[in-house]
Parts: structure tokens; sequence; C-alpha cells
């Protein structure tokens, strides 16, 4: 029996020996507040950082933080930040989940953009949004309290949280409140979303027994069919040897958010087969692995990644999301005959799906099968991915020279976080270095999302020992959640933040409105933010702005700044038209699927043809 | 008939010449796009500024937006600063309605905070949700686009949407378009709250029938049931019969949501009953007029107030809006037996609902039956509704001082709006100029609306030829939302800005943990917020520090400053733990409610104590 399916059965055990420690101990002696079980159990799964915002039915849970002797409370400047900073957390902590804490109502409202969409469900990130509501007594009255909707429909916000998060607890009694919390943080870990648990003011200080905190939570993967994965083993396998073993790997999103990177690795390593990620699984296998040959984007790829990938015979496709934008606008030209997907929970061979056969259990499985083309695998040629930084005949910093330059600041363990826009777009060519962590939200794609989660990824990875965390952000989408900057001061994480400023949204300007006013936004005194929020006697920060390659690159080479031992804001002066080819090719896309151009634009004149010329006058 | 049944049948017969011409005009000559007739049918209701982000399905509508030449594009830095806009617009603006644009998924679900609860639905202010949606073909196909949450679940914003907004209208088919768009924008206005509208990329530029736009929308209030109404006239003149005329007329919210304010004005001068306001009814009639008395705010009223008020042998209430924080914590202490409430939708009579009798109607004929009291109701005493500055024995700046003092300041037709928390609760006691409006979020409550709502607030005070914007705020409240100050340099409008910088979230301290770190907020430089958010060379704004009663008096009676010729900002030092007296005593109540206090709190010791003794200390 493999490790993974040891695993798997440990977890139901464990589940059954709670319950049934659950039904014995109703009694026991041992107690413990709610709000205490809670927090132990995050403490548990190694939560050490909580985000949100105090509100009037938190207060009384957020004395229990507070006195907590591991969880650090992050009190963030508004909700929505704070989702986004638990998200980031989850995402470099690994193996633990990110939590926000709002209050009731308005407080919860603010974070849903940020919890429900906000990435974590599309994009699978394990956050849990803590709620405090209303004492369960006024719950049943249901007075016109503020932060209510006047009407006494109280569950408005549980319905809208339905919508968003995986699974709810909505604690009415201390009876079940144990296991009502283990239930969703089990859901949490287990498939990688959102989950929602409401806190009524009077149950946080209800005692319960302690019991049950004796035996962990673990996850509780579906444990494969011995026969149905037997039978899909030989399946594949007779694909391999149809192909006669010429085939690629695709790696993507869901390798990170469901736990395979060893298991895949193991395999990788096994078989020799060449991979490539996709934008959303950058990183998920280290990019100077030397079977490793860079990111497939359909059409937008690199032609020659491009031909590679489409011309092998069998393409085995592990935890794929294919999204728009990770996908270039659904342009694999690869058909389902030659493709084997494995996904957390089902697999999917040419045109037959197999529900219940999870990747975590068949790919070490896979790996002892496949071994055998390992001769084979290895010598199958793969494109060098290098990004080697242009020389231009001016001193502008473009996006051409932008991405390499800063690929070869980066080092071995850094995370790397990519806003929306022209960052998550540049940042796909360049190759980042081993133990290297890439966080974007390339599907969900919320502007400002970045500056929150920072925040989390840094203290993550303050947690992990990891390296410096970069930012790279656009001066449009700093100012939707630029406060936190603030934040990151008062918690002491040191982000080295580059801040593109490029005069607007420049990835709107490319899907459309190019030059439209509407695309414009204030220019800010981008390096008096620092000591405007917080920092009055600029001791804990620098900022720099630079406007051509040589100042960039002296900076670079800075070894304070490289050191990263302040807080830092770049300032990078940029055209407000230029961008990375990949994004230039992807708003097009996106612009014709919206048929923007599809009528007549009413708009000045000459607008329509200057989109049509967007991609050939820009495309290098 | 009254002009105001007049009114309702004119709708009436509008609304179905509107059905009529449609029917007929199917074929009709003249054609508009989708989105043109919108914009068209906004302009005809009095909108000017719409408010909002761009985002890469909404792009093509902003076209003609940016294009048109009565709408003001006002691109905010974020969704919920947007939605708060909106709103703040919607409120001042009167007998129009706010526009909020954002794009799919991640745009709107950031702005439901703002727009759902925000407050337009819970407090009644009549706001547009406009969101532009993928093209009609893909919402068939449901791609796994950015935005969306990767299930093919396009419909769960809306789910969420239907849980905070009145109606919504979902176009995919151009023919019902124009009879969707109109029957929202009836809704919004009529009922006064929010309402939704997508707009899918490809229907903005789709052709209609331009005909309808001839008969302009209006109103549709249910005509009151004639025999009804009169059999509800007859009770209530019985009523005023038995009380002999000792009667009071209390005002609330909804007089000013549901535009009754002319014919509120009418019976009061025509009946002289003296009338008293509750928080969130307050300027709803003058408060210079001879016969208002103040704030009634349940047990927490100034005690003449309460006295006057419930001591009365009948209580008329105007468009109530019973809320915790609007009614002293329910704490009114007057019977059901002695209460007469009109309400917009329909009028209660001791314990006696009647369903569809309003307000609008209901209040000119009670008008003619109770005029036959005035003699009488002229006589009865009011409490003299003052608020003289107190001399106090330091020169630090209170509560006590504060509010009385800056409401010397204030001039007739000023704007001014208070933030939830201190301010909302220190500007009860202060009676406000002759056409002065008063703008604050007492039910939904949520901080750092106020930021937000000041920018559109202060758009429709120069629409409607309005005194200066002034907006009290704290230092918590502030931090959410202030990236809008940007927005309002750029769109040139001049509010003066009071920053209560109590370090932290002062109203959750009484509440709540009052010396809890969780309560406690980064101090930023906050005279050097307008220069860091775009104001470089200093040109449009001023900002000032004042510590002591002395400085702040100066400034007041500074003859530049108080022309508000700039955008301003003054931060007044104050003590963490000053607060109103009002506030002092909600909180308390709140905390008791959320029984907080109810079980053993493991905080650091004395901090019990020091709950319990909040309001005897605090209360003067």
């Amino acid at each position: 029996m493999t490790t993974q399916a040891t695993a798997a059965l440990q977890a139901e055990v464990n589940r059954l020996r709670l319950e049934v420690q659950r039904l014995q101990t109703e009694q026991g002696s041992q107690k413990i507040t709610i709000g205490n079980y809670l927090l132990t159990r995050l403490t548990q799964l190694g939560v050490t950082s909580m985000f949100g915002v105090p509100g009037d039915f938190n207060l009384g849970f957020l004395d229990l933080v507070e006195d907590h002797p591991t969880i650090n409370w992050v009190g963030n400047c508004n909700e929505l930040n704070a989702a986004y900073a638990a998200d980031g957390y989850a995402r470099v902590k690994e193996h633990s989940i990110g939590v926000v804490l709002t209050t009731f109502g308005v407080g919860e409202l603010s974070a849903t953009n940020g919890i429900a969409g906000g990435k974590p469900f599309s994009e699978m990130v394990p956050v849990l949004h803590l709620v405090g509501v209303p004492s369960t007594a006024q719950q049943k009255t249901k007075p016109m309290l503020h932060h209510t909707l006047g009407d006494g429909r109280y569950d408005a916000y549980v319905k809208a949280a339905e919508q968003f998060t995986f699974s709810q607890a909505f604690l009415t009694d201390k009876k079940n409140a144990a296991s009502e919390i283990d239930r969703v943080l089990v859901d949490c870990m287990t498939v990688a979303r959102p989950v929602y648990l409401s806190l009524p003011t009077d149950l946080v200080h209800e005692e319960i027994s302690a019991q049950g905190l004796k035996i962990s939570l673990s996850r509780h993967p579906s444990p494969n069919d011995v026969e149905v994965e037997s039978f899909v083993l030989d399946l594949i396998s007779k694909q391999f040897k149809e192909a006669a073993g010429d085939a690629v790997v695709l790696v993507d999103a869901c390798t990170i958010r469901h736990d395979v990177r060893q298991e895949l690795n193991d395999f990788l390593r096994n078989t020799g087969f060449p991979v490539y990620a996709t934008p959303m699984g950058k990183t998920a296998v280290d990019e100077n692995y030397e079977r490793y040959g860079g990111i497939y984007l359909g059409s937008i790829s690199r032609p020659e990644i491009k031909d590679k990938v489409e011309s092998a015979k069998l393409l085995l496709s592990i935890g794929s999301l294919r999204s728009d934008f990770n996908t270039g606008n659904f342009s694999y030209n690869i058909s389902t005959a030659r493709t084997i997907e494995l996904h957390s929970n089902y697999t999917q061979v040419q045109y037959a799906a197999f529900p219940a056969i999870g990747m975590k259990q068949l790919l070490p499985k896979l790996t002892e099968r496949l071994a055998c083309y390992c001769d084979r695998a290895s010598k199958i040629h793969i494109p060098q991915y290098t990004s080697p930084i242009p020389k231009e005949d001016n001193d502008l910093i473009s996006h051409t020279w932008l991405w390499p330059r800063v690929g070869a600041f980066f080092k071995p363990k850094d995370v790397i976080i990519t806003e929306t826009g022209t960052s998550n777009f540049g940042i796909s060519d360049v190759p980042l270095p081993e133990k290297s962590i890439l966080v974007s939200q390339v599907l969900w794609g919320s502007i400002g999302w970045s500056i929150g989660s920072t925040l989390g990824a840094a203290l993550a990875a303050r947690d992990r020992g990891l390296g410096r965390t970069i930012l790279f952000v656009g001066d449009g989408s700093i100012q939707l959640t630029v406060q936190e900057l603030s934040v990151m001061m008062r918690q002491d994480v040191k982000p080295i933040i580059f801040l593109i400023n490029n005069s607007g949204y420049t990835i709107e300007r490319y899907i459309h409105g190019k030059q439209r006013k509407y695309n414009d936004i204030s220019n800010w005194n981008w390096t008096g933010l620092f000591n405007t929020l917080g920092d009055s006697d600029g001791k804990l920060s620098r900022t720099y702005t630079v406007r051509d390659k040589t100042n960039l690159s002296e900076l670079l080479d800075d070894v304070t700044f490289a050191s990263g031992d302040k807080i830092q804001l770049v300032e990078i002066i940029m055209d407000k038209l230029d961008a990375p080819r990949a994004l230039q090719v992807q708003a097009q896309l996106s612009g014709k699927t919206n048929a923007y151009d599809s009528k007549v634009i009413r708009g000045p004149e000459g607008e329509m043809d200057d989109i049509r010329n967007t991609v050939e006058s820009n495309v290098d």
C-alpha cells in the first residue's frame, strides 16, 4: 500500500476516532470555551497569523485571539484587504490555511470579493472566513440591529456566503459546535476552498469538552477504489505504450493547491518526461530543473514551446485549471484523444472520465508503471528555458527588458507576487530560481489583490524561513488597496515593492479604450506613501524612483537594497502603452470575445483602428 | 383630489402609455443603442455623475459614458468606495438616483457592502448597480473566463445580488431591454432601494426603438384605496380627539427617503404640533423651526426631550426605522396603544395595520383633518433645542466641547456628513442650520463609508447649488477608504474634513476592549495625505493639526478656512477614551446585548471592571 493510500486511510480512522470519542465524552471533565477550541484547532493546523478588522460582534472572540500565545492578530485597514492577506498567507504557508475574521453584515460583505471569488474559491485557496455574529438569542428574535438590513433577514449574508464558500457552519448551539468547527476545517483543507463559520457573541465563551482536541484533524481525501484505479493505470499504460513514450507533462495550479508537488517531482525524476507549466502552475516544478521547458499558454506560447507541447503524441496534464488567461484564451491545440488529465478528485483518459480516482494516490503508482520509459523520455528534446536580457537602443525601461532584468535579481526561496495586469504576464517568460514561489491570481484577477496578499505572503514566508517577498504591481492596482502598506510596517515585514508607474490601467487599454480617459488615474506621490502611512521618521522604509535602465540596474545590484532589510518601494516609470508580449495578444483576444469591436463604437475617430492595430504594432 | 393622488394616477397613466407605445412601435423608425437608451433614462432622472471602476466587461459601455455630454464619469479608486459615493450622491441629490458601474464578479463583489447592505437597502437609498458582464453568447456557453468562479456558475453573483437589491434585471435580449431597464429604474425610485442591472458587452451597442424615451419615467406609488383611507383618517381623527390634541410628531429616516418632506412641513405648519426627530430623521425638518424640540433617542435622549415625547398622549410617528442605534437600543417608552405610524406603504393605528395606505397621499388629508387643533397644539411646550458651548477648565479638545463649537461653524445649506462612530453620536445633540442636510449611516454603520459618501455628496451638492460639504470622520474609519481623497481632488470638490485622531476605534473601545490592542491602529502622517494622493505641489489643498480648543476655535473663525475654497483636512487630536455622551450609553447597551460580559472573559485583569464602570465614570 502506498504512503498516500495509507494517509487517506489514517485520515478516515482519525475522523472515526474523533466521532467515537465525541460521543463517549459528552460529559468529559476537561472543558474549553468554544472560542479557544477553535483557536487550538487553528494552531494545530499551523496558523500563526489571523487577519481581519474588529467589529462589535467579534470583540469577545478577539479577546481570546489577542491573549493567545502563538496566534498573531493582524488588524487590517479594511476587510477586503484582510481577505486578500489571508489568501496570500494560505498560498505561501502551505499545509495550513488562511483565516480572516470580520463582523456581521458590513464587514463580511466587504470581504466577499477577497474570500468568495477573491480567489480562494475559483483559485482553490484554503481560507476560513470567521464572522462574529449577534448572539443566539438575537438571531432568534431578529431585532433591527445596526449592520442588519433592517428587514429581519439575518440569513441574507449566509445565502451570499453559500455562493462563494465550499461549506458553511452557523453555530447555534454548543452541543454540535466542536463537530461543526471540525467539519468546515477539514473541508477547507481537503478541497482547498474557502469555508465560512459564524460565531455568535454568546457562544464564544460557552464551555465544551476539550477531549476532541487530542486527535488532530487531517485531510480526508476519498481513497481511490482499488479496482477502478487498477483499470485506469492499465489504460494509461496502454496510452503511453502506443505513444512509445513520446509524452510531455503539463503542470497546472491544482498541483500546488492539492498538495501533490512531492508526488509529481518523484514522477518526473523517475520517468524523465519533459515538463512544462501553465501560468498558474509556474514554480510547481523548480524552473531550473533540467527537464523543464517553460510556460505553455496555447497560441500565446513561445513558438518553440508551443511546438514541443503540441507535437507530443501524448499530453499528461496534472491539476489543470483551464481559464481564459491560463490557456491563451482557450487556444490549446491538443486533441482530447491525446490527453490524460489527473485531478484531485477524478481522472480523465481521452474521452473517459473516472470519478473519485484522485491524483494524490494515483501518481506514485503511475511513477512505478512509467519509470520504464525513462531512457526514451530523457532523450526528448526540450527548448532551453532562458530569458536573456535584451540590448535595446535606448535607456527607457521597457517590458521586454524589465522582466529578464529582474529575473537576474531573484534568488532561491524568494516569494514573488505579481498583480493582475502587466506583471502577471511579464513574469511568465522569466525562469525563477529554485525553491522560489510565484504567487499570482490569474483566474479571478481582482485588481488590488496583490497588496493585501503580499502582507499575508510575507508573514507566511517569515514563518517558513523563506527568502525575500517581492511584489510587482501597477499604479492603477495599488490604488485599490494601498492602505495595507501601513499594516506591513506595523507587522515589520519588509517586502520589496516594484511599482510600475505607467499612468493608469494599461491592461484595460489593451483590451479596449487605449486612449480613453476612463483608463487614466491620478498620479500619486508614490515615494511619499510610507511616510504618510506611518513611517513618519523614515526609519522603517526606503523609496526610489527610477526612470531608465541604468538607474534600475544600479539599484538591483546594490547590496543593501537587495538584502531587503527594510520595506522598500521602487517606482518604475514606464510608457503607458508598453506591455508584455503575452498581455498584448491575450488582451486583443479578450476584447474580441467581448464583442466591443463588433458594432460601431461611437468613440473618438480612429479608435477602432488603434485597437485593431494594437497587436500588429506592439508585438515584437 | 389631492395633488399626491393625482400624481399617483398620472404615474400609472404614464406607465400604461409607455407600455402601449412600446407595443405599437416595436418597428419604430428612430433607433438608439441600449447603452444610450439607459444613459438617456439616467439623464432624465437627473443623474449627472456616475461612479465606478473600469473593468474588461464594461469598457464598451464606458465609451458611451465618456462621450455623453452631461454625465460625468467619476473613476473611483475601488468599487466599494464607488458604491459609497453613489450612495452619498443619491442622499444629497434627492429626486434622483446614484449610479455605480462595476465589472463582472470581482468588481461587483467588492461593491456589495456599499450597495447591498451598504446602506441603500437597509437605509433606503436609491442606487442603481450597473454591472458589465460577458456577452450573451458567453453567458450561454459559460467558458472559464477570468473573474469567474471557475465552475461555470455565472449566476452566483446574481444570487448574491438578489439578497441585497430590491429588484434585478439581467439583460439577455434586445427585445425586452428597454422595458427591463425601465422596470428597475422605476423600482429604484419608487421604493428608494438599490437595484441591479447587468449589461452584456454585446448588447450595449445593439439598437432598439427610441420611442419610449419620449415618456419620462415617474414613481409608481400605489394609490391609496379611497374607502380604506377614509376609514383610517376617521380612526386617526378619533385618536386625536380622545387625546384632546395632546400629541407630538416624531420624524424619522423614511420621511427623507420617501420624499414626504414637503407634505410633512405643510402638516406641521398647519397643525402646530411639536415635532422631534430621530438620529436618522435629523434635518428632515429644519432644526431652527420654532416648534422643533430636538432629537429623541429613547432612554438616551436628553431628559427634557424624553419627558416631553413620552408624556404626550399620542405619538404620530412619520417614516420610522427602528434600529438599535436609532432608538437608544429599542428603549422607546411609548406604548403602541398611544402610537400612530405613517409609512410609505402602510399605516398603523395602535395595534391595527392598514396595508397599502401610504403617507405621501395620506398626510395632506391628515393636515386638513387636524388643522383644527392648531391653537391647542401650538401651546404645547417644547424644550429649547440649543447646544451652548460649555466652559471647561482645560484647553484639551473634548467631545462635550467639540460638537457645540462646530455647531456654531455651520451655515445654512451646508451638507454635513458624519461617520459611524463618535461623530454620528456627537452630531445628534447639535442643532443644524436651516436647509442644511445631515448625511449619516446609522443603521448599516459600515465604517469607512463616509469618505466615499462625501465624494458623492459633494458632487450632488455642487449640482444643487448647496453650501459646503463638511465631513467628520475618525482615524480608524478613514483608513478603510482613504484613497478616495485622491478622486475628490481630481473631481475638484472641496470638502472640509475634520479628522478626529483619537488613536483607534473609540466606538469599539466603548462597546468592548477599552484597552485592547485590537482597537489600536497605526498613526498616520495625516497632514501628508493630500500631497501623497495627488496634490504634489500643494496648490489644491490645505491641512492643519489642532491640539487645543484655542487653535481649533481660531481656525473655525478664519474666513479663508471657512470659505472652503480648497479641499481641507483638519486633524483634531483627542483623547482615545473620550466619546460623546450618547455613544457611551449606547455602546454599553450594545455590549450587554452581545453578552460579552455574561461569561468570564480571559482578558487582562480588571478589564471587566473597566467596562462596567465605563458609563458611570464617563457620562457627564
